[in-house]
């Protein structure tokens, strides 16, 4: 590694990945859930690294790390997320905020720059508690009620419960002050495979897609498995596996080019093998960067509802849980990042959209935001076996952080 | 009550099933799991009890309770289960081992009679550890290695720590004395609404269904929600819920004219709404009383899942985790239960096939067996709303007296 902190430096990104993917570990991955043991070690690594680039780190109320800067000049917000998937990869996440880390390094320590780059881990992006909680708290967007009802969706540990045992109840939350940043950049892994099919270094992302989820419940009547004649069943399981069928059938016909959609859960209450299902429930998400598009299948889902719960066996019903928020990503940064990539990438670079969820999308409701990717092997994602040449991850950081500059210069 | 013992007594039937209810109480059912400390005190309550009839009374080794008589002459085994499903009624199992009681009661304490009832309540029949394992740990049908690998199904607890948390553990287990029982016999509430809708009093049960029981595992490919196009998934859980509606499209033209099969769980691995499950297993069931009907859909089944694999998706496997016992009950017992009903039920009788499995067809297999049922009401079974009239529980207790005199006198 370079003895000047204000070089830029791949080893040194490297280094402090690897230091990263060692808390935590398994496998070749990670299991890092919010608020575990492991999370809680890695926000306080990211608090004892900021000041090495010149930054004031706190930990708030909701687990988000900030790294603030007194330089003088316009600030840039960079970051991502630390938290990880249950037992998934290493680098969704810790790349976009060691890539931050790095270009604070490399901005405020050198005074021929004027302005700084401010850092930010952002708490709970995947979704063991809500939605973006961390990102939506520091624009305003969570309540303390809104935290009370928050639970772990494996555990059903409370979220205050999870913040007593970390020792973060009581501390307040972080807000964005108006007017500070100039605006927000963040870096992650494609989690796809644009890049990789195209022989690409760096994805400029054009637009963030919406998420919105659903718990679709089917009632029937719980009975006896052996006594209970197949024609006069209510099994509300079968209703389920059936209105899966039917989504998969009927949504190719109406929805977008980029739609995608997911059961990722199903529970059959009581879950015996000699009862009858007699209510089950599954989580359904789709997505799409067109808000028309949702609204199309939204109404789909609930017509499709409706006309189970109309022939008389089982009811269903669709409750939203989480709204998308589909964000177009600011044209200045999407140009920075492609002219970073012209000089330090070789022009290697694409405009894409994204179909995963970002914090990006969140801070773009309050202020310009960009967003560029690397590479994926294989486009493996929320698998531990999910990685990244580390050539690919050395390329990325130094467009970052050129990228990073050239905002600050605008 | 009267103040013979050896008189029947409805009112004293009524008393022991409501101190049963009573232990472990779940709204107006119970909720005993095997091994579960109201189940452990339903045993020790049946053991205190067995006295009272002249029996000796033992817990043994896998926690089957056994009230044996030195009484002289013929002796009958009557008996049934107290362990009920997770949050299920107060009458699948106590009914038969309380009818077991009186019978024993009022048989063993009278002279005038030649022969004794033996009472057994064979454990876990509700399968919370494997399948009949009390029972079939009687007649030899369970090995040591068979207990080792038992696990609760819900909560993974293994039968071996169970054992040893009850107190049980080291215990001899009972076997079948050669000989010694002249048949075994078993009252059961219907779990169904045949004896309801015909407004019949007793089922006399002619044949018991087996059961068989697969798990049936779906591989795909985990990958993230958002970034996998829908063309290129492999979505385990999809995979499952085609298979589930496939099953319920075909079965009907291959099925036998009672056979009936049941989807009772679903698990989608990891179960996160954003991401496409990488593995998904069900757990499905079926019974008939024709092994023949079984053989082709147990077919049926294979090719299906062969099938799918086949298509290059997901690749699909069936293992068999239980196989049906199905039998035929003794003639002579139907006979003494039909003319028993004849006496006190006014006739109100009707020969039937029991599509629930029970006890009796696994003792079906060393000695005669005969089976009778009472009404539930609404055919309501496994559930916590199960019931039925007190006047057809008196009504059904005494035939069984009446039915296992005969039988002694044959």
């Amino acid at each position: 590694m370079s003895d000047n902190p204000s070089q830029y430096d791949g080893a040194r990104v490297l280094a402090d990945l690897t230091a990263l993917r060692a808390i935590g570990a398994y496998k070749t991955g990670v299991h890092k859930p919010t608020f575990s043991e492991p999370h809680m070690r890695s926000l306080q690594w990211l608090a004892q690294r900021l000041p090495e680039a010149g930054l004031a780190a706190t930990i708030d109320g909701i687990g988000n790390v900030l790294g603030t800067s007194t330089k003088s000049g316009p600030k840039l917000l960079a970051g991502s997320h630390l938290e990880s998937q249950n037992y998934a990869g290493w680098l969704d996440g810790p790349l976009g905020v060691v890539y931050a880390l790095e270009a604070a390094r490399v901005i405020n320590l050198d005074p021929n720059i004027h302005g700084a780059v401010e850092v930010a881990s952002w708490c709970d992006e995947e979704g063991h508690f809500g939605s973006f909680l961390g990102s939506r708290s520091y624009v305003g967007g969570v309540t303390e009620a809104d935290i009370d009802a928050a639970r772990d969706r494996n555990s059903g540990r409370t979220m205050r419960e999870a913040l007593r045992d970390v020792g973060l109840a009581g501390r307040p939350r972080a807000k964005a002050e108006c007017g500070r940043h100039i605006g927000y950049i963040e870096a992650h892994i494609e989690q796809g495979r644009t890049l990789e099919s195209g022989d690409l270094k760096i994805g400029v992302v054009t637009s963030i897609v919406g998420i919105w989820q659903y718990r679709i419940t089917f009632s029937g009547e719980q009975n006896h498995a052996g006594t209970t004649r197949m024609d006069v069943r209510k099994d509300a399981g079968l209703a389920l596996a059936r209105f899966c069928v039917e989504i998969d059938d009927r949504f190719p016909l109406a929805c977008g080019r980029r739609t995608v959609w997911t059961t990722g859960r199903i529970t059959l209450d009581p879950g015996a093998p000699s009862i009858i299902p007699g209510s089950a429930e599954m989580l359904f998400q789709m997505r799409d960067d067109d808000p028309r598009v949702i609204d199309r299948l939204d109404d789909l889902l609930h017509s499709m509802a409706a006309g189970v719960t109309a022939q008389g066996r089982c009811s269903v019903a669709v409750k939203r849980l989480r709204t998308g928020i589909p964000a177009i990503m600011d044209a200045t940064f999407q140009d920075a990042i492609e002219a970073a990539s012209a000089v330090f990438a070789g022009g290697r670079s694409i405009r894409m959209p994204s179909a995963a969820g970002h914090d990006a999308q969140v801070l773009a409701t309050i202020m310009p935001a960009g967003m560029m990717f690397v590479p994926s092997i294989g486009g493996i994602s929320h698998h531990w076996s999910e990685n990244t040449d580390d050539a690919d991850i050395v390329t990325g950081a130094e467009v970052f952080v050129e990228a990073c500059r050239r905002l600050l210069a605008v």
